[in-house]
């Protein structure tokens, strides 16, 4: 055992099974039983001698093994021997060629070195040589076991066959190999491997492969099918069922890196411009906002809701005088749609903001906003996104190039439909398609694949939504819901990724809207009284949107489909793991 | 109307509520009846007379007033106009007595400025002459309205009158007072208001003053109390069910503003290190922690459980290579506590790493982190930890002095609460008074408010937690549960904010304690598979723990009630607002 390993117990045995036995009747036994008894016992001891063999042969090898200390199975718990543990990614560049200080002389050894990594691969060459592949994350070098006099053939066999993905402590000495390495990211150095401990042994046989889960998953239609290197292309059901293989692969690592970022670049843009962050319930006693679409909790002896947005507690903290809020947190929808687009569980980017005179104010720097998250991701998460978007055969994200988002009157995005040949009504909704469309428009017009669709119609949007200065004027009774409002859509690809409103902050006008609407609420209902009273009791004008984060991730990086942006995506048919 | 309001039409009248009238029957009217509507249709006439009249004054009043465009109500809808809106916190800095460059020549007019404030406190001192406080969050600034050949009467009036809560937008002249305003936060300057506009008029009652939401909660027992300044002690149930005003209270912006620090720094510390923000499902397919703390969720035509925590899904991270994870997120617990300490829904601050050799690199480095935490809001949020400190008179929080948090093996706790005279077993869980009593002694012993507890009891820990090396090594299957564990709680003020342990990360013997543990759990379940499995496929040694956010946050602060660091608490009484 190792010699960090000293004073520390073995690692218990599992609880050993019994052995399996019938109960056989009292009858004594046949003639026929009798010699097929005889027989059983012959082989029986046959078999006794040979494992006898076996483990004196077993014995003396390890009495002969000279390395028999220096390889095996860790135990589950250690206590600290002070030894450094080394980052790959950090000795590559200390012994780069641009550090010649570090270097050593050629035919002299490298350092000594001590790390954890995971075996990407290992295979035995030959009695007495076996090559292996270790990993930190996306760092992959190769090593050498060798034997010697000091490294026994035992070791050797050992080290070759240790199933990939089992977790291990290497000791080792830096070499500098004649040519660079081709097949690992660390090509300026390779490791002599003198001691070798398994931390955590992987089964052998996995049910998906690392190497192909860094493959896309396949597009629609297309079973079965090859990579060009031969490898599978693996469906998403299959990646999700093993989602924990899945995600070992560098994609899933760039991927997600990339989903902390926007959410990092979020915080930091607002705490910058004052935005605190709240956290708003995602219980409630209501189904506030309405709608079939809402999960039910059973809440004690009572019903409780999963929240669809902190959309009235973000305005309920404005009416509170907080000014400015956001909030990362998840999102619940009981939709039952199977799209490419849509979960049940997202996070949600929410941010919420009083301004001075003109809802503008908001867009702007909702604008700026996510122009600060895109360039972020372009320059903190080049290398990720560059990957992802290699996997996929995708093209970069085309940002508007001066720097100003096109941001279309609702009814410019409709003529411009239009006039491609879309029939569409003045204040209908956009169906996907023609969402997707008017992004390819877009694009086509202004250079970007980012743009706003402002003055959305009242009549499809939500009951808090405020009617704009014209619709107000022109208002009535019989058609309350005709004509613009202040809301607007924010859309990435042509998809939409935020919608968001100036929201009325008049109580009366509130209860107004909110009976008058297309599908009507009682704004004395449980769930809707305190919020409407949070109005009465002074609120300066506010607006916000509510941002979906996978979206973000999806379409920055062009993936097909959102639930490769979720860990463990949530649809009407998964909810595990 | 405002200049600035040109062009914007009126606000929408609100539906008119059709007259209340009951239906009469055929039946003549009787004599005394008769009567009876002479008199009322006198009375009417004179009520008509005297509305007649007071209009037509009104009329006149508006006709002379030479204000009637500089004061009002303005539309709900506004366009930019452009004029710069200030801050009264810069204002105050920018006129300050420190800056002499930016002041203006005595019995000179200062600047004329524009701004949106809240108004606190409204009153007609005169009939030529009202006083105002504004409020910008906890900025405030007394302003005069003073009756003037250009500024009426009628103007003085409606701003001496406006309620309290109300938004409002000012124009005004800036002005130094002879002496320093003793009852604003702004002592240097005062406005002398020529143009108030009226963005959101409040509800004259509020059934809660802003200014008694600034005092403390009433001690147990202490019931219909009033404060030294007699304002009335206003319970903690009127303050959540008015949460949005009580909200709108200093008091409550100083302590979400040191929840927001907690998460910020929480953040900043991590990331710096490698941490990685990752968000794993609230909803899952099965009780997976077990216990019947958990809330189950109509899920189409199937069940879901809200997560009690993303432990399972933080070491399924760890399983596919991530290292080092972080989450903050919502966490659900069905405990039908009414406890100070217990909500059905508070904030997780999570972490989880891998180590390479023992899992107290994990505790050290959540000791750095905490105190990194402390340090944070003791010095980025003083100000605020110390304005809540003195509405609670509460002492400040303790930290260790030489920067080295005390850590207890678990039996030296025991030996120290025998010692103060406390009857306990060995391998007993603490009851929340012996917590606090052995917070008391640790602090007296080594003058520290945080410690750390570690080498829990094995048999009152969750079956994930790995037994200590010397429980795995006296292993006796007829008493599975004895011996300690590598776990640890963290402790602040005698109260426990975190849990942690190191991990199984060997499949087989993670089995093994699910199937030994005092309340067993079934590997093969629908909630467990994929989470074992996860380490059939490799895993490094790791460990972490999950802090509960609003209990940093009460005990750095002293609160007496967890719910007060709740913005909307949960708890088993409560889902509203």
């Amino acid at each position: 055992m190792a010699d960090e390993a000293k004073e520390i117990p073995e690692r218990p045995k599992e609880n050993a099974e019994p052995a399996a036995g019938g109960a056989e009747g009292e009858k004594g036994p046949s003639k026929s039983a009798l010699k097929k008894m005889q027989k059983e016992k012959e082989k029986a001891e046959k078999a006794a001698r040979t494992k006898a063999e076996q483990e004196a042969k077993k014995k003396a090898d390890e009495a002969n093994d000279v390395s028999k200390e220096d390889y095996g199975e860790l135990p589950l718990v250690r206590i600290s021997t002070g030894v450094k543990h080394e980052k790959l990614e950090a000795l590559a560049q200390k012994y780069s060629n641009d550090a010649p200080a570090e270097q050593w002389a050629e035919g002299e050894k490298g350092p000594q070195v001590v790390f954890r990594a995971t075996v990407e691969n290992a295979r035995n060459q030959s009695a007495k040589l076996s090559f292996l592949v270790f990993s930190q994350q996306s760092a992959t070098i190769q090593a050498v076991v060798a034997a010697s006099d000091t490294l026994s053939r035992q070791m050797v066999k050992f080290a070759g066959s240790i199933p990939t993905e089992s977790e291990v402590i290497v000791h080792g000495v830096l070499n500098k190999p004649k040519e660079p390495v081709k097949s690992t990211t660390i090509q300026n150095l390779e490791v002599h491997v003198n001691k070798l401990y398994i931390l955590c042994k992987a089964d052998s046989m996995l049910p998906l492969q690392v190497a192909d889960a860094e493959g896309r998953i396949p597009a629609e239609g297309e079973e079965n099918a090859v990579r060009e290197d031969g490898k599978p292309i693996v469906s998403l059901s299959t990646r999700l069922n093993n989602r924990t293989i899945d995600l070992k692969a560098n994609l899933n690592h760039s991927i997600f890196k990339i989903k902390h970022g926007v959410q990092r670049l979020f915080t930091e843009f607002l705490e910058e411009r004052g935005f605190i962050g709240i956290n708003t319930p995602r219980m409630l006693g209501a189904a506030s906002e309405g709608g079939s679409s809402v999960f039910e909790v059973k809440y004690f002896n009572d019903k409780a809701y999963l929240a669809q947005s902190p959309q009235l507690y973000k305005q309920m903290m404005i009416a509170s005088r907080f000014e400015r809020v956001m909030e990362i947190g998840p999102i619940f929808r009981a939709e039952n749609s199977n799209t490419a687009r849509h979960l049940t569980e997202f996070t949600g980017l929410d941010l919420e903001m009083a301004f001075e005179e003109d809802y503008h104010e908001v867009v702007s720097l909702i604008e700026e906003l996510m122009l600060f998250i895109f360039n972020g991701l372009r320059t903190r998460y080049k290398k990720e996104s560059d990957y992802v978007r290699q996997v996929y055969q995708v093209e970069d994200f085309k940002l508007p190039e001066a720097g100003k988002v096109p941001r279309l009157h609702f009814s410019e995005g409709i003529a411009m439909l239009r006039a491609a040949g879309e029939e569409v009504g003045d204040f209908d909704d956009l169906s996907t398609p023609q969402e997707k469309k008017l992004g390819a428009l877009v694009l086509e017009k202004y250079g970007s694949d980012f743009y706003v669709l402002d003055q959305y119609p009242l009549a499809i949007r939500p009951f808090y939504t405020m009617p704009s200065a014209e619709t107000q004027a022109k208002y009535d009774p019989k058609e309350p819901n005709a004509g613009y409002s202040n809301s607007y859509d924010f859309f990435m690809r042509g998809q939409e990724i935020m919608s968001g409103a100036q929201r009325i902050h008049s109580a009366s006008y509130l209860e107004q809207r909110m009976k008058e609407h297309l599908t009507p609420v009682d704004p004395k209902s449980d769930g809707l009284r305190d919020y409407v009273n949070a109005f009465r009791y002074g609120c300066p004008p506010h607006a916000g949107g509510g941002i979906g984060l996978e979206r973000i991730v999806m379409l920055w990086l062009g993936l097909p489909n959102v639930r490769l942006a979720s860990l463990f995506p949530r649809d009407p048919g998964r909810l595990m793991p």
